[in-house]
């Protein structure tokens, strides 16, 4: 693994008309590039993700497995505005050229820019695939989008543009900002990252594990109750309101335009968890058809599992068999796992 | 209509052993009590509803409707400590005779037993039913365990235990109000109230019908967005923090022992909601299978509707022909609507 700081001092223009600088952007490269540069996979993080890929899929990349470190050169560059090495959510306010000094709205479409930027630098021409899961999935998407001669496959999991109840729900999150409360919007986030099934067969319907009676006292909570909560302090410690604030708006104003569905070339795959109700599987193999419809040569799977739509960070055994069938070429159309 | 207010100087002692003096109740009848006062119907209100039933009801209650003034009379008493005229939570930490005066916890089986209470008053010794959604079904079916020979019949719409989901969502509502942000609250519980069926086909991603551009600007917002906000906003101007957390922990307690469902004698109808994500349908269906495993003489029926919880108060064609059939007695058993 080795890890770049870049700072570009040209005038970055975001999609908006503002322009910043300079532009840091880090950048974290798994495995090794072949001579011509032709074995990279450009990786997308999610939400609250950073450039180290084995920070949070450690499971899956590595020799042999799904993201196969001896075959490919895996890059992740920090989106633009997170709070893990590129332009923080803060500096981007102070750095915008306009006088409001305001946080500027960015799109997938700046954050694709900034990653092929850091491409053209590191003189990769081609990419094996493109990969990604939630927001990071919306991204390889829009990069396949893009730059449609530049990538063979795109794999993005649990992606499609945000339904109505998405939307509702990264709404609720920005609110609870608003009075300053990071772990209130986490915690509405990490319902929605779960499901059903995963809380009742974790949690169930018993007290929290700290010796709690919940018909004791308004304040004695259940075991999920107690859970959300060290979510919400665990993620208070890491994680910034700002880049918080910027990335779910990302993630609303996501949609592909026709056009730009007809000009995607790399080979899509989709991939729809069955417990995932943030992206629905359903919405996910809509999306899918969508593409079809467009002449897009795209592959819908489906990933049986009951942990919701985190099970593409929960589940690395079938993460490993989708990413190594996909990119390794061994899965056939229309099979699921 | 009539309504009657009711005070009773007696101690009132909670399941908590709390005692609370003086206790108000609030009390309305639609219809006509018969001589022998053998035609009432017990209706229990939602989390934030009202002894009124005509006021969430309206098309379900009157002559010939679900709940037919022509034949019953149906009695509904606002729940102890919520805000719309019995001792309402403020005055319940006044009361109690507690030396910490702080918010009690009150239960499923304390406000049945006002209900008790005030069925006694009035001379009614029969009920032709017990009928109620979400909350109020809990407290039907609560009733109908307390008070095994009182009435023939109980039907219950969207209610079962809270699932490790529904105990999740309604900690994230009251950590809400630890910031005194029942706006919040209310946006939470209208997310888990809807379905993203309803979400999708109301508002799709359209933007805020207020010309708002969302790509414009953080502030601006979907039209989804929109309508949380303006939900929030009614809400707060129409109840109370304490009271939504005292009966929000109501919800969260109920769970009725082996022994409770053995002592049902009432026939139980237990409405599933297809589209109910808070207390999903297949959870009622296992209800119902659990309660004749234990001798109890229940029923399922299915409400096909894309209107999530929210469905027994949004559909009223569907409550009529379900309410009418089981009070009338002319649906059958296993039929759906």
């Amino acid at each position: 693994m080795f890890e770049i700081d870049f700072k570009f001092e040209d005038p970055f223009m975001l999609e908006s008309g503002e322009e910043i600088r300079p532009l840091d952007l880090r950048c974290t490269i798994y495995g090794t590039l072949n001579a011509d540069r032709s074995n990279a996979v450009l990786v997308f993080h999610a939400l609250t993700g950073s450039s180290r890929i084995a920070e949070w899929w450690s499971d899956i990349l590595g020799e042999e497995l799904g993201l196969d470190t001896s075959k490919y050169a895996f890059v992740c560059v920090n989106y633009l505005g997170s709070c893990y090495g590129s332009t923080s959510a803060e500096l981007l306010s102070k750095r915008a050229n306009s006088r409001k000094k305001r946080l500027p709205v960015i799109t997938a479409r700046d954050i694709v820019r900034t990653n092929f930027k850091l491409l053209e630098y590191l003189g990769i021409k081609k990419l094996k695939a493109l990969v990604g899961g939630s927001v990071g999935g919306m991204l390889a998407l829009q990069f396949a989008a893009d730059h449609p001669e530049y990538a063979e496959k795109c794999v993005a999991i649990g992606a499609t543009p945000l339904s109505s109840m998405g939307l509702a729900l990264n709404h609720l999150q920005r609110q609870a900002l608003r009075v300053n409360d990071i772990e209130m919007a986490r915690k509405i986030a990490m319902i929605s990252y779960k499901s059903a099934e995963f809380f009742d067969s974790r949690f169930s319907r018993n007290p929290n594990r700290n010796d709690e009676s919940p018909a004791s006292d308004h304040d004695c909570r259940f075991d999920v109750a107690g859970y959300l909560d060290y979510q919400g302090d665990i993620f208070n410690r890491r994680f910034d309101s700002e880049s918080y604030k910027l990335i779910t708006k990302v993630m609303d104003l996501f949609e592909l335009s026709d056009d730009e569905i007809g000009r995607i070339r790399a080979e899509v795959s989709l991939i729809g968890i069955s417990s995932d109700w943030l992206f629905p599987a359903q919405d996910v193999e809509k999306f899918d058809k969508k593409l079809c419809s467009f002449g897009v040569s795209s592959n819908f799977i489906k990933l049986e599992s009951d942990d919701g739509h985190d099970a593409f960070l929960s589940d690395p055994e079938k993460m490993n068999e989708i990413l190594n069938g996909v990119i390794g070429e061994k899965l056939r159309a229309g099979q699921g796992i």
